[in-house]
């Protein structure tokens, strides 16, 4: 898959249902009728009764979706999960509850959703550029990754890629520069996790850092700067150093290069779909694909 | 000024002298000579005479140019830096010698180009979905910057906006998110670089923060997210927490966005211009104009 319109094309293969956590929430509402209208998911909407069917009279699409009634954002939100590990529904998706409550649910040892996992986020981008998907990870959940974390961060996009059909994806370790300084933790930690990879402790992929942004992804800044190796100029998953440091380079890719980006909490038994109320419509649609792929 | 045309078309009026040291680089030479070419600067070569002239020779330039002889790269970056510091040249920039020789050599308390403030990186972006430049500091040289060197690197990139017009610059310390969050230390020092600012301990500018990336430069999703003041979604500067996030922000801008990107040293007596081998003909011209600029 290179595409989300490739991504699309698999999921109406077996139609998915998101169960919509919050469902006061028009914005939400608006994504998950353009999902179904789109034909790629079916939904649940989970909230208080009366304000869900208000939006969905102002979309004069009442009687479109079942409605869960729940009053609060924790009634939602253990509802959701509920429905999710009950198997009724196949993708919990954030509408207008906090996220630490939704996780909080999603957490809950004796009706939650863990698997043992850490709990990650990966943006998908369509990099029009280089003719392939990206994954950048973490750049929404783990504020600064441990070297175990970013093992699982790294385990958690190549199960996710590897669902996308990239049965190999190469993995790169990025910093701002692309060789080990000792005055830069992240560089070690890349060589550390490159080396894990060449001992076996990570499979699935191929891993190699550190590597630059530019290195890491173009074919030519590769070859002038020198850096060879299977990754360079190839990469598939860019693993960064920080949530700050990941979430610029989406947010980037987004508003300065305009590629279609998606994202998706993974880790948990079901995908877990979290859009942003300034995403464009078709991130939403994009985000919301990605968790019907991730679907075990 | 809006463009690197304008900035191109300020510098004609004074032409600056450039010192490339290490000028045994083709690639460096090639640079150079764009810039005397398109009239925006001249040029003094330092480096190994009978290489440079091969070089010069092999560009079918020779004659061209000044050669100054230095016979390895500590002394070339002396030769240099004592050229700058006479007022022979007037921007220092960095040929086939390593960063770490030549900035020893700004910095020798004797005869370098120490001024007393942090010598910080700023990249320029000629953001064209934007309709201004955008100032990003810093990726390329401080690593991680305590509270008080961010302060220098918001002076000395103020200080530069004021050279291409803009009297005052508008300043978003960004970070993954827009709130507080005590668990990202990003965020608390960006809230008290906003404090600094209101407290009139940094001046010449607008600071706010935290900002998101998106709701610094985007007026759209400031909106949607009702993130309000000065900056938000009108930053011309921004402030980031490390080199690398940084370093991502600028090579995303130039790899995937297609913006022109120029770089540039500040902080010296004089300013230094350090392009990598793998930035593009344009890229190279941008950070030499930002280097003429940028010379008092």
């Amino acid at each position: 898959m290179k595409t989300f319109n490739d991504v699309f094309d698999k999921i109406r293969e077996k139609k998915r249902k998101i169960a919509l956590v919050g469902a006061e929430d028009l914005e939400g509402i608006k994504a998950v009728n353009e999902a179904v209208n789109a034909g790629i998911a079916d939904a649940l909407l989970i909230g208080d009764k009366r304000k869900v069917a208000a939006n969905l009279k102002k979309l004069d699409i009442y009687g479109k979706f079942e409605i869960v009634h729940a009053n609060s954002a924790v009634t939602a939100s253990e509802a959701g999960v509920k429905l999710v590990s009950s198997g009724k529904a196949d993708i919990l998706m954030k509408g207008l509850v906090k996220t630490s409550i939704l996780l909080k649910a999603v957490l809950n040892p004796d009706w939650g959703l863990r698997s043992g996992k850490l709990l990650s986020h990966l943006v998908v981008v369509e990099a029009k550029d280089y003719d392939r998907f990206i994954g950048i990870t973490d750049g929404g959940m783990i504020i600064k990754p441990t070297l175990e974390q970013k093992v699982e961060l790294i385990k958690n996009a190549v199960e996710f890629f590897h669902k996308m059909g990239n049965d190999n994806p190469k993995v790169a370790c990025i910093a701002a520069v692309e060789v080990v300084n000792p005055d830069m933790p992240e560089t070690v930690e890349a060589a550390q996790l490159a080396t894990m990879w060449k001992r076996k402790q990570i499979t699935g992929c191929v891993v190699d850092g550190p590597l630059g942004f530019d290195n890491a992804l173009d074919p030519r800044a590769a070859k002038i700067k020198k850096v060879t190796g299977e990754v360079a100029g190839r990469a598939d998953i860019l693993l960064v150093p920080d949530i700050h440091s990941g979430n610029f380079i989406g947010k980037s890719m987004d508003y300065c290069a305009h590629y279609t980006i998606g994202g998706i909490v993974l880790g948990a038994k079901a995908p877990i779909v979290i859009v942003s109320r300034a995403d464009e419509a078709k991130a939403k649609l994009a985000s919301i694909a990605l968790g019907a792929l991730a679907v075990e």
